[in-house]
This record gives structure tokens, sequence and C-alpha cells, in this order.
């Protein structure tokens, strides 16, 4: 079989299925698209996708995502926010989900992931002795440990947990509720799900 | 609320967000795995994306997408290619999934899209004049009309039949068969498609 699409579509085709999720019928889908958008679009997203690594940091105290330009995070540095209150996340963009809420008023702390030795990510790859020197200086008086509900994210709950009470670090630890989601039927819910339901059930 | 995200990251988002269904979460994580991605890999990319534009050009014969050097498409010009026989698709990654069967030797034109009043569409913006001078030159002895079992497909189909009757063309015209597709129960099938499956059945 001859060469059937032109080599730059196939060369944009063969990076943009490089993306997370994107198999080739979807990466051939957004090359055509491009294809047939005007170039000088296309530029702004060329432009838009180089300046990504010089334009963003990590904020060395939080571990969120800040601008080149900005030393630490706007939501660390804002008075109003209460530091003795700390949502510690996996990932940058699970901050975007909590503020959305518009119900938090602490501050976060990025771990950078969660343990999980099938990825060879262990603990010393993860920002916990920031969080331990964040707990001392800010005298932090609650930690809400917002990992995923995966097996990782329980793991990595787990042995937080278990760092700080060794250390004698005397803190209210918590972690976020897990039961039915808005919107799900209980007869659609899952086991586990719905055993977490039960188990955190409140009195009325 | 103060801006959450890096500047650079928010601009990410936004053109990324204007791939075709690509919504708000999807264009976030597209954005944070460039984020994290190597600066190379990334310019690779950008590079890939930009050079759409000036890379590729359509074949004045078929229609098909040809590399911007090239003069006509090779699926055209290759010798072993059945120039009597043409299948009629309405866009060029069509010719793809065709070819992806092994099983059509004849050459292909691209209408460029299909008749769509709502869209604005109509038969002029088609390449039919191009069609019917191939099937003069070639003597072209079958058209498959291949467009989509879409209504606009549907009706593309049928405005090219009158057409091409009506111009006094004595040709054979055929439509791909419609009915089930492999791997589907016939008790999920719907209505339509296992209408189209009773009335093209096959005595064996």
């Amino acid at each position: 079989m001859s060469q059937l699409l032109p080599q730059a579509l196939l060369t944009a085709i063969d990076e943009i299925g490089k993306l997370p999720g994107v198999g080739a019928r979807t990466a051939e889908r957004y090359a055509y698209y491009l294809l047939r958008a005007n170039q000088s679009s296309n530029e702004k997203l060329a432009r838009a996708i180089t300046a990504l690594g010089s334009g963003v940091s990590y904020c060395p105290k939080t571990f969120a995502l800040v601008d080149a330009d900005q030393e630490i995070s706007p939501l660390y540095t804002d008075p109003s926010r209460d530091k003795t209150l700390v949502a510690v996340v996996e990932e940058p963009l699970d901050i975007i989900a909590l503020e959305r809420t518009g119900q938090f008023r602490g501050t976060y702390h990025v771990l950078g992931g969660a343990i999980s030795p099938i990825d060879g990510i262990g603990p010393e790859q993860l920002h916990i002795p920031e969080l331990l020197n964040r707990i001392a200086e800010d005298t932090v008086e609650e930690l809400i440990i917002a990992t995923n509900s995966s097996v990782e994210g329980e793991s990595t709950a787990l042995f937080l947990q278990r760092q700080i009470e060794e250390q004698g670090i005397s803190i209210k630890m918590s972690r976020l509720a897990r039961g039915l989601p808005v919107g799900v039927d209980l007869e659609y819910a899952d086991q586990i799900t719905l055993s977490h339901a039960l188990e955190g059930r409140r009195i009325l």
C-alpha cells in the first residue's frame, strides 16, 4: 500500500497521537481539522504549545503551577486564606477542582503524584518533607488529605498519616467524604461506593 | 476568584479547546500533559501543526490530499488502479477508510462535503463538474457513490444520481450496502438499520 496521506499530515497525526488518550482516529480528526483551519490560528496554537515550557513554573511553597515570573502562588500569599488549614492534593489541577466549589478558604500543598510501586513512584519522590516544614512553619492545625480515592491515593493518604504520627506531630487530619455522587441512583452505585455511603451515613 | 492557573497554561488550554469535540476538561488534560512533556517534543508538535498549511495540497483530479510538491494523487496515477471504477466520497479521510479494506482497486473522487442547506452547502460547492469531466475523460463505467449514510449523504447521492441521469450519461451507479455491522446483535440494532438489512437480504 503506497503512502495514502501527505507527509505533513502524517507527521501531524503522529505528533498529535502522543497526547494522552488520543487514538489514531482522533488524531486524524484533529489533524484534518487543523489542516482546514486558517494558518494564523494554527500558529497561535503552536506558539501556545512552545510557550508552555518557559511560561510556567512551580511555586516552591505549595508546588501549585504559577507564572514563570511569579515567586509564590497567590493561593498562598493571599492574606485572606487560612494557612493553618492545608488541603493536600496529588496534582496541580486538583486545586482547580477544589477551588471551583468555592467552599475552601485554606491553602494547598501539591504532592506531585501518589505512591505507586508499579510506576516506580515512592514517597521520596513526593513533596512530603516540604509539607512537614510547612506544618511547623505555619503552625498548621488541620490537614485535609485530598488524594484520589484510588488505591494509590489511599496508600499515599495512609503513608502520610503514619509519617506525621511517627514524627510526633499532633494535628487534625481528615479525608474527603466518600459516598454517593449527586445524580447517581442507588441501584447503579457500585458496591464499594455504597459501602462507603453506609459507613459514612449522617444522622438527621 | 483570582487567576488560578499560569497565563501560559490558560492560553494553551484555550487554543487546544478549539479542536473539535474537545471540552474544557480534555483541553486541561492535554495542556497539562504538554506542560510536563519535554520542550523538544512540544516543539516537534508545534512545527507539525504550522507545517500543515504549507505541506498539504489537493489533487486537482481526485481532490484527495497530496504532498504540496506533488501534482496528481498517486491513487490516480498508479497504473494498477482501474480508472473506469470511481468511488465518490465526501471527505479525503474517507479514502483511508476504504483503502484499509484492501478490497478496492478503482480510483477516488472527493466531493469536498455533502449537500446540507442548514450549513449553507449547496451542490455548487462540491466537486461535481470535475467528476462529470472525469466520467467523460476516463470513460468511467461504474460509480460507487460512497457518501455517508446520513441525511446529507443520502441527499447528495440522490442529487448526483439525478444530475448524471439528466445529462444523459449512461453509467452503472451503486451505493455501499447497508445492513447490520459486524459484531452487533440483532436485538440492539436500530429500526432503520434492520429495515435496510431486511431489504438488502441475500439469498443463500
